[in-house]
């Protein structure tokens, strides 16, 4: 029963997501190689007879969103993208975000190499009743201080002005950084002092970029520790800009350590370092995991695996579900339906083979979906 | 068949196992609190809503433990924690390790933060001709001669001398290093100089505390190889004072080669790791593993999936079984119910699927349940 | 359907491979002990009652190999070995590379502690018009240069020449280093200079042995960038003189950055680093995978888990398939089987849950088991 239906699936269907990951849909309506581009975490790669739509997300777009656009299951792409354009890119948008069944989102509006739409409009598309927080990344609030120009002793009080008006702001639940791009997590754990902070702020104020100088990496997490919410660590998978090696979140125990009792600590996507999230959610009281972007990448077909292995020996209580979806609504969409059914097999499996109560298997579904998070970001029972 | 009955189950059922490594039961009844503490890697997090109970190891509990005390399946938490005080420590613990049917323990009894069995008094629980052998922890018996007082250039052979001591007393069978906690496995695999443990037992003796210093836990590994008895090293999953990224046991991989020809090395637990320690034992001779308090960790839901990695390529004279219990009785009988469980479906379905002849099985699953312990430990056969 | 039979198992059993990845085969007949030996990546243990045909992949052979003989399934091993033995190597050999139905060879020949058959004696053993191409060794190239004496002032240039000359020979397809097994891959990602090489070879030149020195492996990875041909990468599982926490692909993502757009890049073998060798081969437009050896050494009954690893996220465009059979026929056709088996079975389960569509399915397993390496290697047409 469990892969194809019984109690716990009919719940998850039943129970409106909180999506406490995501970014924005590209405005506008995606030309045929931008749309394909945002499938992959790779890049296009014209004449190499390779197409992200042969990958497992492609593969699910053409299984999973298709039918949501009129066509048949497995359509081809060339038929897929004709279709996409026809009906354009409002219906589209509709269409895959009120299937997710998604009812909180959670918006991270610091990265958007294209334009995108704002928390409210996404909110929006979803229809019914949706509402939309917003996620602060502190690299981008950090590298706005900086772009602003400002001396190299006076950065650490900037940026930590800049970020607290920027969690002032109405909506805001959450800051996030991108550490894993910059520096991996091999960072000295401590809070760097003053001088060496200023010290490290005149090297990049020489150097112009992006925010990459480890102390001031290390100072952004300690600074994120102060503002008093949670925060969000991408973890694991991601572009060519990652290093995989460097990114195994084991690497911040001896931070872990230092910030216990302060504000949660959300591993975002984590794979193939699920089970290592796990053993910190299992040992650290304020250590969460989700699987982001990992469901839709790696597909309904595998969600649940990678799922069994986030949960080897994690509380129930901390599992979160994002789809940190980007610029595509079918990935709003996709990693709902990969994030439920992975999850409801699993646990409908473990009540069918009696390892699990079912009254246990829906606290634990409801918990993932939509209460954990709420419980973390303090979200108001209305919503 | 593999997933419930089977010939290759019924052996398994019938043997009695050999635990090569687990701890005391604590004495006396423990509290609602301590109990639930003792079901978790991590801590109590009182006013979190999070309870060990609700963990994959507290699910098992309520689900394989609860039945032995006369209760549902899935009984909840405090009903189970009423009738388990109801019976009273000496009835549970003689439920619970007589359930194991376990007939040979070796105990570590170098770890105890609370007042715990000793060893023989874990084997007149478990009943039935039960024997305990002891394992010697070297971390302390260092921490014992330091403790004692000792000059830095005396502190070589004063520890020589006080593990050759321990490890002589009748019932001892083997040593065991705590090195992943202390120092992880990074660690210069050359024996280090007289002098250079001269002087870090100098600067030890001036600092305190735990021994931690890379130089003396090398010094510790190869004192153990100079002992002459199997040493076992805690490799990979533990509490919060692991940093799991430095606990991969291939980076032994030196020492293993400056080693070879000693001393059998069993490493324990392993989880992430368990690929890893396969490959170990895959090409080296001394090498052996166990998945230890991973089997309950992860609970019979999962304890094949684990084991199935853990023998993707390893000898199956290699694999031994040991529950890792410590405190309390439920996880002798998970251990030994996770392990027989998941070997024989692992086991039985090759079987069925005639992968795997009978006979091998039912050898596997003797060798991996007691033989091969026996060999390593040099064991007695009327034990 | 999926673990028995369907359109995908009939396509991949009808499908001849390409093994972008070989040895040969030792000529004569090994005596039992050598056999054995070479069954598996570890050493012969005398005395220690663990024989290589009670592993994983000495299961296999008593399974899958055994019936090729003429013998029952899970034949005993003094049975098969008496039976090899009578049948003598010729014939041996023609029965296991006939039933691998592979007609494309890329053989290394630059690794042969024993003498094996050349590339055109193993295709003619597989008979059927198969083909065998050439897979240069650069470390032996180095190697042979270092033995004929060279100025450390002309190690580059002596090098270069000798590599070029090395792969203009007739059935040259590619390149292959095993810089693994020399330093692992935590290398500086950047080219060498010429005076930084040159000191390199002078050191090099006064300590003998084989090539290890990290500017020299640094210095071979850029030459064979040069050279224009695909590099083979091994990765991952090897024998005890891997140290396989330095060999995790992941490790050279800085130079794979610098060398895009250059020479394809195969990571061959990748366990237990599968899903890291698939997010590169995601990300990077000139990476691909194989699982090699994994394949016989996890046997039939794992190959599949091992393959859903390796393709979570990876495009299909980007698996190939190697035996890295060597020294015993009996691996190609076993790497051959566990191959064709565990992507069938997992692609047709995928089809049976209408997961993938079929004319899907089957064009990814052909071009995993031919047409990707025919690319990549620009094999002609007839070939």
């Amino acid at each position: 029963m469990g892969a194809s239906g019984g109690p716990v699936h009919e719940a998850l269907a039943a129970l409106p997501l909180t999506d406490h990951h995501c970014h924005g849909v590209v405005t506008g309506a995606p030309a045929a190689e931008e749309f394909e581009s945002l499938l992959t975490e790779g890049e296009m790669w014209p004449g190499s007879g390779i197409t992200p739509f042969d990958s497992p997300a492609g593969i699910a777009v053409r299984r999973h969103c298709a039918p949501l656009l009129d066509l048949p299951r497995h359509a081809p792409a060339e038929q897929y993208l004709r279709r996409r354009s026809a009906l354009g890119p409002c219906e589209v948008n509709r269409r895959f975000l009120t299937a997710a069944h998604t009812d909180v989102f959670c918006v991270d509006t610091g990265f958007a190499p294209q334009p995108v739409t704002t928390a409210a409009e996404l909110a929006e598309c979803a229809g019914d009743g949706a509402v939309a927080y917003e996620v602060v990344r502190l690299e981008s609030v950090a590298e706005a201080v900086a772009a602003r120009g400002v001396e190299p002793d006076e950065y650490a009080q900037a940026f930590r002005s800049a970020a607290e008006r920027a969690v002032r702001r109405p909506g805001v639940v959450t800051v996030k950084s991108v550490a894993a791009y910059r520096t991996g997590f091999d960072l000295d754990p401590a809070r760097p002092g003053a001088a060496e902070v200023t010290e490290a702020a005149r090297r990049w104020s020489a150097r112009g970029g992006r925010l990459a100088d480890p102390v001031l990496v290390r100072h952004l997490l300690w600074t994120a520790v102060d503002l008093g919410l949670p925060l969000q660590l991408h973890t694991g998978f991601g572009d060519a800009d990652i290093r995989l090696h460097r990114v195994d979140p084991t690497r911040l125990t001896d931070w872990l350590h230092l910030v216990a009792g302060t504000v949660p600590v959300l591993f975002l996507h984590c794979w193939p370092y699920q089970r290592q999230a796990g053993y910190l959610a299992a040992v650290f009281e304020q250590v969460y995991l989700d699987l982001g972007l990992t469901l839709h990448h790696v597909g309904p077909a595998r969600a649940r695996a990678v799922l069994e292995e986030a949960l080897e020996i994690t509380p129930p209580r901390k599992l979160l579900y994002s789809s940190d979806a980007y610029g595509v609504a079918e990935f709003y969409w996709l990693g709902a339906l990969a994030f439920r059914r992975g999850l409801a097999e699993l646990l409908q499996d473990r009540v069918d083979a009696d390892e699990l109560s079912l009254p246990d298997a829906l606290r634990f579904a409801r918990w993932a979906g939509a209460d954990n998070a709420r419980r973390v970001y303090r979200l108001s029972d209305s919503h």
